[in-house]
């Protein structure tokens, strides 16, 4: 397949980040992961902070009031959802402006998702075994290694019911995606250059 | 990473046996997938036919005996369990030796799991979309199309339940495997390669 657009969903500590990086480079196209943080904290007037702790890991009631939003073009239903589902929505619609702009790489925020309609997309998952991550923390994050453990499975699971919550699915489910790549196995570099050559196809 | 024992976990349609058996080519190493329960059938007692019903699909209450029988060099706890539960102690033991032997491709039989622990062992899931699951099994296996989809869902509902029931993890989470590729979008042939070339390190 020959993609233009690469999503890449990761699991904290996995170097996910990093292999978006290395394929944006490679591909010499656009990153966009705190970019997007930035970008949505001024269009929608959250703060970073806000945004950076509920974009990927709230856990928050439902409400339908999001697909009128991200499905609209106004903004009146808006303010009658939660700061949480106005967030959803308003990254929700700005992911597509990004796809919409051109050719790039968007690591994270549920733009598997999104995008998963669009044909000119590619998505990867990365993901490491445990001792993988908590090294990788250690090493990048000056992270406690004895910590680590608990704190990412607690990472995991945030992910797992904010992912649950807006997009009804399993988030590290294989299906989601066009490759799920174990960074412990193939290394950072490798995993990116696959990537690579696939969406070159 | 160099491994020089593969194991091919897949579903149904998805042209994983034929990924097993381009890498087995490609590296020059025995494939074992029916040959395999050719082996079980001489070696355990069993039919063919119950073994190619039981072996990958059975939903049968759990049984501790097992995991004795396949820790265990001695065949007397094996008289005591149910049909499927000998077949999996069977299969288990009989595995373990195909990886004692040297290296090789071993495809689906929860080989995976049964080699986990063994460092040398490179563990590959391969999956598809559904349409390209249809299409396969349409051209392939001469299928009816509108059939497919209820009875491919059923397969992978029967290969879940059985690899919950004797491994206790989830059939087709990325965790257990180093790289799930879906032959919809990298094709059969690339997964082969992606697999050759990362075992090869």
């Amino acid at each position: 397949m020959a993609s233009n657009i690469i999503t890449i969903s990761r699991e904290y500590g996995s170097g996910g980040r990093t292999v978006g990086e290395l394929v944006a480079k490679k591909l010499g196209l656009p990153l966009y992961d705190r970019e997007v943080v930035n970008a949505m904290a001024e269009k929608c007037g959250f703060s970073r902070d806000f945004i950076e702790e509920v974009g990927e890991y709230a856990s928050v009631s439902n409400s339908f009031l999001f697909s009128l939003a991200v499905t609209s073009q106004s903004d009146k239903n808006i303010n009658m959802m939660s700061s949480a589902d106005q967030l959803y929505a308003c990254q929700t619609r700005y992911i597509r402006e990004l796809a919409e702009k051109g050719p790039c790489v968007i690591v994270g925020r549920c733009a598997d998702h999104i995008l998963k309609n669009r044909e000119d997309v590619f998505h990867a998952f990365i993901y490491a075994d445990m001792d993988f991550r908590v090294n990788y923390m250690v090493e990048n994050y000056q992270k406690d290694a004895k910590l680590m453990p608990k704190w990412l499975r607690e990472k995991d699971n945030r992910r797992k019911v904010y992912y649950k919550h807006y997009t009804g699915e399993t988030w590290g489910d294989p299906h989601n995606y066009d490759v799920c790549l174990n960074t412990a196995s193939t290394g950072i570099e490798t995993a990116a250059d696959i990537i690579v050559k696939l969406v070159q196809g």
